[in-house]
């Protein structure tokens, strides 16, 4: 969706401009004419009679790059001498970095953080391995571990390429909850060798965990990496959108007056989140849902189902779900529901269809950059809306939840994040709109509230140690 | 050894002392008397009568902290509140953090670091995989791996214990090079699965630093690592042994006015850095060259070469050297050698074999903690003396080669580190020793000269350039 300029296209224009009255506003008129929105203009240097100014333009696609260059120069006050992707610029290198806690300047910091003191700290953890979540980077370190297969909506983009969205990752981590995290990016795709190296690394952290990794594949790897280690195993993209998903939910219902248990629910989009997001509703005492992947509603009596071909965790589906085998397009079974959960595609279908949902309709339509159905068109049929986008009310984000999860999973030493503990997350993130905060359009804490993952911390990190 | 009081057996002593003149004094004869040196004396609050103050105190071994509070709490004047070990609080939670390059605190910065404008950097990588030296990490990082399994002097103490010293390493590479390195500690010991995980992971890194994996192990596993991998790949406890010897050997070589081509040499120890030592040697020029293990001199008659136990690496050696098939005691055999290279174990002979030596002996006694001669012992009898140990001139360590090393090698985007970059690391390290500062108890740089790891990396960069 291009449109309004904003900071992902955003550049920095060196710009020589005539050191004249008048001519720095000549140069802004070119740049909003030809559509760019300008942030900073610092100036760089002077001589004679040319200024230089770094001038921060958002744009609303890369092609206006070359319009808004253009503009510049046709003026004859002014010339483009360089243009800077700003995006890529914050990138060059990579967004982490590695330092040491303590100053290594003398011989006795090297005595103490190396050679020969070092020696008596491995030997304390050789004697009692747990001392490794004590005196070693486990104790606050998590790896975010990818093999590249569904990258945002990029898909299997593979490893390489995913890099800069782990990094991102590790960034929040750090940002939100003082948690250091390092991407590990795998060359392969194979379900026994992401367990074996996981396993191998393990070791060096202190919580796995697992993202873009596509499914159903992420449903087993999480599941064996759980039962073989003693330390947390979270794939952010089922339990991290489930967890948000339902603190929504839980605010949404105290706006409708619903409870969970009364609920009717359709999901489109039976992936990672999908599945995951069925299975929290689940635990918290929803009782109706029906869902559908690309082929429709999954049904026992669905083709695929009846000659094999359907995966593990889509038969779980079609056993819990839809008695009545309900069949075909999720836009024609609209019917009834109280609630829409969307983690599929892009305008699946037409937002006239929400009108068949119940009073008080709950849309929560997730699928990133394009939601199933637009807020603008679903608004008069839906007391309650929810994206995965920025620019709307209500982010289901899941920013929301794993910072805070993996703090307080570390500071309670969990051995793993049990139901319990998403369960409290979500309670936890819920709970940070106050009541009389509580509208429509206000049902989940923006990504920038700075109290949401300690909140989020203290009752995982409560939680974990009530059943240590 | 322990002996003269240092940082590492170093303590905080937490000591309520009365508010009276000459009460401090008390406490500092008592620390005095006891064998403890005081360093920083730092007031921690003031309430009535009494001062709490942090003093910290050096000592020789750990038995010392129990006779030093003691002999403080049998003064009336204090008391003892809490002793903390320096050593291990440097330890607490680990060494190294990760953090982020750039500040993530608004709705742009969130646009262009994570999504929605990650994912241009993730489509520009996929389109281009070599920009993932450019736009990731991978330009500035480096992964430390063991499998714990010959970490310092302490041998296979498994992974866990092994990471304060991969992350004092990770310290080491930033402080001196600037390279991110993060620790990779693997609960395997079998070389096929560390060259599958390390091939699993090496999307993350722009190089491997193998670290403390044991013989003959290292060999198989480097190797094969270098052949499947296009970033560089270096067993430090090898490479950056031998290159620092090479080093040190080219300037005390300057001062006895030895040529390497003419060297006879006795290597005693044939693991990693025994072997690497010897074919950087053989590379430089060195032609006589014999080495030992612990069960004497290799040779192509002794019965475990006979018999086939004997590993590929040491048969190697058999077949190259020792023609003469000399055999036993490595100490029966410095007669008529230049050199004595130790690289084994603590005191293997009597400093008094030195005395069959060449004129103008040179003895490097590696071994750590304990030098195969005391360089105390070795004196009369050897020109020039080296070991590994920081409290003796001329201290053959690994951190002066490996930052600048991977420094080198990552601004040069080399895709391996080969002969020609450890030739010219080597170089470099000994011309950082003027020729006017040249003496025998001044044959290499300190580990602390900030001009080495500059003058390596370029000298590495250069050549990789030169032959890319």
């Amino acid at each position: 969706m291009t449109g309004s300029p904003s900071a992902q296209y955003s550049i920095v224009l060196r710009v020589e401009i005539d050191h004249k009255p008048g001519a720095l506003g000549e140069v802004a008129s070119a740049i909003g004419q030809a559509g760019g929105v300008i942030g900073d203009v610092a100036l760089v240097s002077v001589s004679g009679d040319t200024l230089v100014r770094d001038i921060t333009v958002a744009a609303s696609d890369q092609g206006a790059w070359d319009r808004i260059a253009a503009a510049i120069n046709q003026r004859p006050q002014a010339k483009v001498v360089a243009v800077t992707d700003r995006t890529f610029q914050v990138h060059e290198g990579g967004k982490i970095e590695i330092s040491a806690k303590h100053p290594l300047k003398t011989r006795d910091d090297l005595a103490m953080a190396y050679t020969p003191g070092v020696a008596r700290v491995c030997e304390a953890i050789a004697d009692d391995q747990s001392l490794s979540h004590e005196l070693t980077i486990r104790k606050n370190t998590v790896a975010v571990v990818t093999d590249g297969t569904a990258v945002l909506g990029l898909g299997d983009i593979g490893p390489h390429a995913s890099m800069p969205v782990m990094e991102g990752k590790a960034v929040l981590f750090k940002e939100f909850a003082g948690v250091d995290a390092f991407p590990i990016a795998l060359s392969t795709k194979d379900p026994d060798a992401i367990v074996e190296t996981v396993k191998a690394i393990a070791p060096t952290f202190g919580g796995i965990n697992l993202e873009d990794i596509s499914a159903p594949r992420c449903f087993e790897i999480e599941d064996r990496l759980k039962a073989e280690l003693d330390i947390p195993v979270f794939h952010d993209d089922q339990h991290g959108t489930a967890i948000v998903t339902l603190a929504a939910l839980i605010n949404a219902c105290k706006i409708t007056g619903k409870r969970l248990e009364d609920l009717s629910v359709l999901v489109t989009g039976l992936g990672a989140a999908g599945i995951a997001v069925t299975k929290i509703l689940l635990s918290a005492g929803v009782k109706d849902i029906i869902g559908a992947d690309s082929r429709g509603l999954v049904s026992t009596e669905r083709p695929d189902y009846v000659d094999g071909s359907m995966n593990s965790v889509k038969r779980w589906y079609a056993e819990m779900s839809n008695p009545e085998h309900l069949t075909g397009h999720p836009g024609n079974h609209l019917g009834g529901r109280d609630l829409f959960i969307g983690l599929s595609g892009a305008r699946i279908f037409e937002a006239s269809k929400l009108a068949a949902m119940n009073a008080d309709a709950m849309v929560f339509a997730m699928a990133n950059p394009n939601p199933e159905v637009s807020p603008e068109e679903a608004e008069p049929y839906a007391r309650i809306i929810a994206t995965g986008r920025s620019d709307y009310p209500n982010q289901i984000n899941n920013v929301l939840a794993f910072p805070g999860i993996f703090r307080g999973a570390l500071d309670a030493r969990a051995k793993q994040i049990t139901e319990g503990m998403k369960m409290a997350a979500a309670r936890a993130i819920a709970g940070l709109v106050a009541d009389e905060d509580l509208r429509e359009d206000n049902i989940i804490p923006s990504v920038f509230d700075r109290d949401v993952a300690p909140a989020v911390a203290a009752a995982v990190a409560q939680e974990a140690l009530a059943h240590a």
